[in-house]
């Protein structure tokens, strides 16, 4: 993977399970402040939309419904038809299939494009996350049936590794999608040597968008300009826009600062019909 | 080496010895041209200015005296004392230790601070570029008599690891300063496993600017800002803004791009008094 000018593309982490109203005043929680967001960052050419959903408490749901009306909303925007929508199947409140896979049921307007799919378990900062072998088997074979195309969560070496394992027992299929996650206090870090070692173990074929927690998220943003097909941004990933935390970002702001760095290094934006074709989303 | 926010430095390399006028307008190739260029960019804050002189027909010299009167010309500019100003010793017209070395003898105010020391033989496109061990190390021990620093050129593994040699034998001392330069043909290229083992086997206390030839120029500028120290820049590299070789670049744009750049990634530019105590140049 040398140095690239081809299209690039940007995936926006709205929301998250840990940004709370005290945390940050920008987070959008209630589905309106996440259409609002969206409305936005969709005329700025955002491609993907990775979302989660909160109940009426702000506590993070796997309820099908809230998705399933987010998904409907999203539809009727301009640009909401074309834009690769991204549901969570995150284990980390729930870690059984039968909870996580219901959002893959979600159907006609409702229906997503693409459902995460987390590679192992891991730890963040004050938890585990817990996807144990056949979850993640059992996920990716619903997601197969359903005709939704994974988004594929790398956020360390075996994550990839498992991502080999995946593709031989035809699970998950070419072209697929990843998202490099960098900068988690359990996982690979955004410096250059364990970069280099994830980037060059997912598979050839995958379109990979480059992700950081925190602070880091300006360098790996920065890192899959130069050497992936693109990056995940948003306050799900990151709350500041310095690293001195003196700024609070917006997912607008985030959006922003990705297009301007990708205008510098002369990356052009992809159109959302080109990303939906690379990865054969029809 | 992780991300980083400490001061970043530019190093100028205007001219070189390949660049003719017919290959650029914009190449300063005369005293006058030089000095020209020079002026705005110590305005814009470059820190060490990398020379290289040609006779009055264009052809690249080795003989002291055109340096000299560059180096004095430098002085007497606004920031023309604080710059670190550094000159090619480069054998590629001339391998020979006496023609390379005449250089490290001007003294007074037509004394280099740095001169640059190519830590291998390796070859370019169209050329080899000959430095036998015992003229490094012989070009070395002159520099050091001299009280001038040397400027580490690192095209590949190799020429790191012959470092490592020199600081053992205390020919080097730290902190030296070391230009990483990607992308060359037979050398290192900008992508990320080569330039993660390359920085890796940099002397931990070196001060590291990265270096692009051609379009690998921005790429390694960038690397440059997200893991090292600074960058190199300037027409020596590269004659072009853009990869397919539509806009001319100029020794001031590249500076420009590069100090937006780092501005995007929020690294601050360094003072020139804190990259000569930051090198122990005084």
């Amino acid at each position: 993977m040398t140095d690239t000018n081809s299209p690039y593309l940007i995936n926006l982490a709205l929301t998250g399970m840990v940004p709370t109203r005290a945390m940050s005043a920008s987070v959008p929680l209630s589905h309106q402040e996440i259409i609002d967001d969206i409305a936005p960052a969709l005329e700025l050419g955002v491609h993907m939309l990775h979302l989660h959903a909160r109940d009426v408490n702000g506590v993070p749901t796997s309820d099908p419904e809230p998705f399933g009306r987010l998904i409907e909303s999203i539809r009727q925007l301009p640009g909401g038809r074309e834009v690769l929508v991204c549901i969570t199947t995150s284990g980390r409140n729930d870690p059984g299939f039968a909870s996580r896979s219901r959002v893959l049921d979600l159907d006609g307007d409702m229906k997503p494009d693409m459902a995460s799919l987390t590679l192992s378990s891991l730890n963040f900062t004050g938890q585990a996350s817990i996807n144990a072998p056949e979850t993640i088997r059992a996920l990716a074979a619903r997601m197969l049936e359903r005709g939704i195309r994974p988004e594929l969560e790398v956020f360390d070496l075996g994550m990839a590794n498992f991502l080999h394992v995946l593709i031989k027992e035809k699970l998950v299929h070419a072209p697929c999608y990843v998202n490099m996650l960098l900068g988690n206090i359990a996982g690979a870090q955004a410096n250059p040597m364990q970069f280099a070692a994830l980037r060059q173990h997912i598979p050839e074929q995958a379109v990979v968008a480059v992700a950081g927690l925190g602070h880091t998220q300006l360098t790996a943003n920065t890192l899959g300009l130069l050497f992936a097909d693109g990056i995940r941004t948003g306050l799900e990933d990151n709350l500041w826009l310095d690293r001195e935390r003196r700024q609070p970002a917006t997912n607008l702001a985030l959006v922003r600062r990705a297009i301007a760095l990708a205008d510098t290094l002369q990356r052009p934006l992809a159109s959302r019909q080109w990303v939906r074709a690379r990865l054969g989303c029809d």
